[in-house]
This record gives C-alpha cells, sequence and structure tokens, in this order.
C-alpha cells in the first residue's frame, strides 16, 4: 500500500465530490483523501498532493511533500504561493481540456463573425437590418499562444475554414497539418499579427512577461473593427485600455473569460458595457473524468519509476 | 448571339448590381438584361428569365418564356405565384448555399450549446454563474428536412462531435459518411426524431404538407428544455404555439431566421420574447459568384443540348 495522497483545494462541495470520485475510479490503489481528513501522523507520510486552487498553508503542513499535481492547465496562483519552495508542480496537460478550449474559440468565433452581438442590438429596438455576411475564408484568427491549447484552437478554426494566425513568445514551429496559417514571435512579431487579424483570441499563461501584455499600444496595432476574445487569464488584459479602445470605437467587440478578480466584481464597468460580453470562467472547464486518467498515469510512473512528470518551470512561470 | 435573357428581380440597386455583374463575369456570351431596360420586341424574344422575388406580373409579359431560373433555393413564391402556368421553375442548388447553411447551422447550435443566451442574460443582471457544460457527444441535433441542406448540416454537426438525427419526409438513406446519425420518416418518425433532440433544427422547404407542420402538438413531443432553429420558412411554424411552449418552460429557446412576414412586424411579440432569437432572414444568405457560376453552367446546358435542368416539382412545391 502507497503513503496516502492528500487532495487540497477551495471547490464546492460538488466539484470536489466529482473530482474525488474520479481519482478513486483512475487510481483504486491508492488512498487519495481531502487534506482536513488526515491525521498529522499521515500528513508526516505524504509525498505527492493533487491540488485545485489549495490554500498554501495548508499545503506547508505536508513536510515530505515531493511533488504536487494541479488539476488546472493554468498554475501562476500555485507558483507564485508555492514556487519559491522548490517542490516541483505538474499542471494538467488533457487533449480533453484542449478539445473543449478549441471548441470554445470556434463557438464565441462564430459568435463574433456571425454578428450575433450586432443582430441582438438590433432586436433590442426591433430593427429588421440583415448585415454582409464574411466567410471564414476572408476572415483572419489571430491566437495568441501556440502550446496544447492554441495548436489544437488553431485546427478547428483552420478546419472550419478560417484563416488563421499564431504568435507565440519564442519561436514554435507550426505543426505540418496547420497548412496555410501564418507564425509570428517574439515582441517585433506581435503587432504584425494583431495588425492582420479580425478576431485576436488570447490563450497566454499568466507570467511575468504576460502580465499586462495588451494595453493601449496593442490595441493601437490591431485593425480597426477587430475584437478580442481573451480566454487566457485577466491581468494579461489592461481593462481601461480596452475599454477606451471599445468606447473609442477602434475595437469592435471582447468576449472575456477572465478577469483581474473572479467573480468579477459588481462595481466592475465591464458587466454594463454593450461591447463586452461576459463568461464566468467557464470556456476551458476540466473534466474530472479525463483529468483523473491523465493524473492517475503520472502518479503510476512515478510510482514504477521514481520519475516526476515535467514540471512547471517556475522561473517562466508554466 | 443568343436571345436576350431577362433578369427579374425586386432587390435593393446593391444587390441587383452584385448579380448582374457576377452573371455577367460568369457568363459573357449572353446579353443578361434587366426586365426594365427590355423593349417589347426584345421581350418577344425572351426563352429564359433569372429571377430573385420577380414580379409575376412582368413575367406574365414574356411569351417565349421557356424556362425559369430562381437565384434561390426557396421557391414557394415562385411555386405559387406562377405554378400553374407550367413553366418549368429552376431552383438553385448551391454547394455554396449548402456549406454556409450548415455554418450557420453549427454556429446557432454552439450559441445554444454553449448557453449563450442564459450567460447573455445573467450578464444583464450582473450574476456570475458558471453553468454545467454539455459536450457535444451528449447533446443531440434533430435536423427536418435531409436534402442538400440537410445533409451538410449534418456532415458539419457530426464532424463537431454532436450526436444527430435527421428526419425526412419520404424515406431518404443517409448517406454512408454519416456514420452514428439516426434516419426518421414519414408522420409517425417526426415525434420520434423529437422526443430524442436537445435542439430540432428546421431546414423544410415550405410545403402544403409542411405549412403549420410545428405546432403544439409537436412542441408538446419535444424533450422538456429543448431549443428549436426555424432556418426553413416561417408558416411551417405555428408562432402562437411556439410562445405558448416557451411561456410554459417546456422548449428553452428558439432562434427564428424566418417569419410569416418579413421583415417582422413591429408589433409582433417575438422581438421582445427573452427566450427568442431573431435574425433577419441572413443564415442562407445566396453567394452572388457561386450562384452565377451554377446559373451559368445551367444556362449552357440549354443552349448546347435543350434540355431544361431539372426543374421544381410545383405539386410537391420544392
Amino acid at each position: 500500500m502507497h503513503e496516502p495522497i492528500a487532495f487540497l483545494g477551495t471547490l464546492d462541495a460538488d466539484e470536489e465530490g466529482a473530482f474525488l470520485s474520479a481519482l478513486a475510479g483512475a487510481l483504486p490503489e491508492a488512498s487519495i483523501r481531502p487534506f482536513a481528513s488526515l491525521s498529522a501522523a499521515e500528513r508526516a507520510e505524504v509525498e505527492i498532493a493533487i491540488v485545485a486552487n489549495p490554500d498554501p498553508a495548508e499545503v506547508a503542513l505536508l513536510p515530505r511533500l515531493a511533488w504536487i499535481h494541479s488539476l488546472w492547465a493554468g498554475v501562476e496562483r500555485l507558483v507564485r504561493d508555492l514556487g519559491a519552495r522548490g517542490i516541483p508542480i505538474v499542471r494538467l496537460v488533457d487533449p480533453e481540456l484542449a478539445r473543449t478550449m478549441a471548441e470554445a474559440v470556434l463557438a464565441w468565433t462564430y459568435y463574433l463573425q456571425r454578428d450575433m452581438p450586432a443582430y441582438r442590438r438590433q432586436q433590442e429596438v426591433g430593427l429588421w437590418q440583415p448585415l454582409p455576411y464574411r466567410p471564414p475564408a476572408e476572415t483572419t484568427v489571430g491566437l495568441l499562444g501556440l502550446g496544447a491549447l492554441g495548436t489544437a484552437a488553431a485546427h478547428r478554426l483552420s478546419e472550419a475554414g478560417f484563416k488563421v494566425a499564431a504568435w507565440s513568445r519564442s519561436p514554435k514551429p507550426l505543426p505540418a497539418s496547420l497548412t496555410g496559417a501564418e507564425a509570428f514571435t517574439g515582441a517585433e512579431g506581435l503587432p504584425r499579427l494583431l495588425a492582420l487579424s479580425d478576431i485576436v483570441v488570447c490563450l497566454l499563461p499568466l507570467t511575468a512577461e504576460t502580465q499586462g501584455l495588451l494595453g493601449a499600444p496593442h490595441f493601437a496595432a490591431m485593425k480597426p473593427g477587430a475584437a478580442l476574445m481573451n480566454f487566457g487569464r485577466g491581468p494579461i488584459v489592461v481593462t481601461d485600455d480596452l475599454i477606451a479602445a471599445l468606447d473609442g470605437g477602434h475595437l469592435s467587440h471582447a468576449v472575456l473569460d477572465v478577469f483581474d478578480v473572479e467573480p468579477l466584481p459588481p462595481a466592475s464597468p465591464l458587466w454594463r458595457h454593450a461591447g463586452v460580453t461576459i463568461l464566468p470562467h467557464v470556456t476551458g472547464p476540466t473534466n474530472p473524468r479525463s483529468a483523473a486518467t491523465i493524473v492517475a498515469h503520472n502518479i503510476r510512473t512515478y510510482w514504477g519509476t521514481g520519475r516526476i512528470p515535467t514540471a512547471v518551470d517556475v522561473k517562466r512561470g508554466y
């Protein structure tokens, strides 16, 4: 029998139950226990923690902790709270998450390409006014971020006939299957991608380099009438600059799933902005079942070989 | 030189210009002339009319007319106005229209599957509330109509991972490429399809048999909480029954692109219904360029062989 695995999270009861039951099903040989249920003696044995928004003070009470498996793909909070301790952090890289997120990118791209916000506004005032149809072949979607999520989104958009451009911080070759997509890289590549995109989709992780990346200068570099989707992390976008770009008419619309503070505070002007669609952080939900399968595989590999799965580069932030 | 071809339509000037210039490009050897520009002698020579919402009184002034080519896929008005005269009516069967319409079906399916109307309502009241994600593999889309448009839509939905069911009036085999889709047929097949569909999409033509087809009894046969999309023709749906099904909570939402009277009159309660999304007949726009290529091909075939392309069955209505 292996030493217990600690589960640390601040989830609602339903969600925690769904994850614990999926994990028990995927890894029946383990004893995966909520942190609160572990005695001091048991805590002293724990080598592996599975976490979802954990309280760092609880993590500090696991003296033999060898590594941490996050149930989320985004780990900027873990890196901030725990990175200095030198405990390897493994983030979730789940093909099902990539599928769900790529689907979200396509769905909300259609939302903009098919003028759904404009037709909504027309309905509100009883206006019957067909708008010109812009086919995908004449619509360029610029993706910021070309990791697992960005690559999956690029494929979905490309299969749907959209022109795809993609930007990554460091040079990354586009997969050969993405024929026709254009790749941009580095600080001087970003304004070039922004200038040719009708819809810009942010899928970047939050790091010291991406914080505040999308502000007034980059909005000015975007095409007049272009739209923005932020499905990465809130602080990558400078909210006041975005509102100014929308109010000034340079940008037509923003679909935001992530915010500086979540839940988005009632006083935020974003709630009532006609050019903003607010989503409560739902575009890339972790699927408990597929996540549990991946976590189980990583833990079994560790038990079998002593090898910790590829961990986050704490300095880089993802 | 061939005798002139008459162009008859009630389009706005921009649209008429786009069609005439696309037709001139695709069929440069012909003289395609707006009806008003033809002299009485020229009218007496016309064998072919290309039409878009023509005035029947003008069509009657073409004594040698051999056949009519519609620029629309839906020809119920032509059949009603001109069917009795026995002049063959050829409707547009355009793969580009099928592509555009299939894309519209997928786009608005995502609108419903991704809970866009519910998130919109939540934003209006400042409510941050993630809703459960329902993956395409657990979402059945029921298509009414399995012609060129329905088949193209079934493929797009199926490729996107949705479960697809399709209904046609008369038995039609599903294409072999549509593995996993279920086919239903006839009067007793319709309630069976309705009972298992989370989203019902109407792509039917308007005929004596489809007029008023979707009313209270069929809405009652739908799954509780299901949604309806009508991209076919307005009079297929009984509007008062639809409003009752939405108000009673049995149906969750309707996306309507077509109406009994278009433009939808300002007094219609549909405009202000929270459970209804109104589109001004835009889901399947005819593309002037691709339509002109098809019309040119049909006219050249007629000139070369004397064969009129497959015409509408006036009794059946499409």
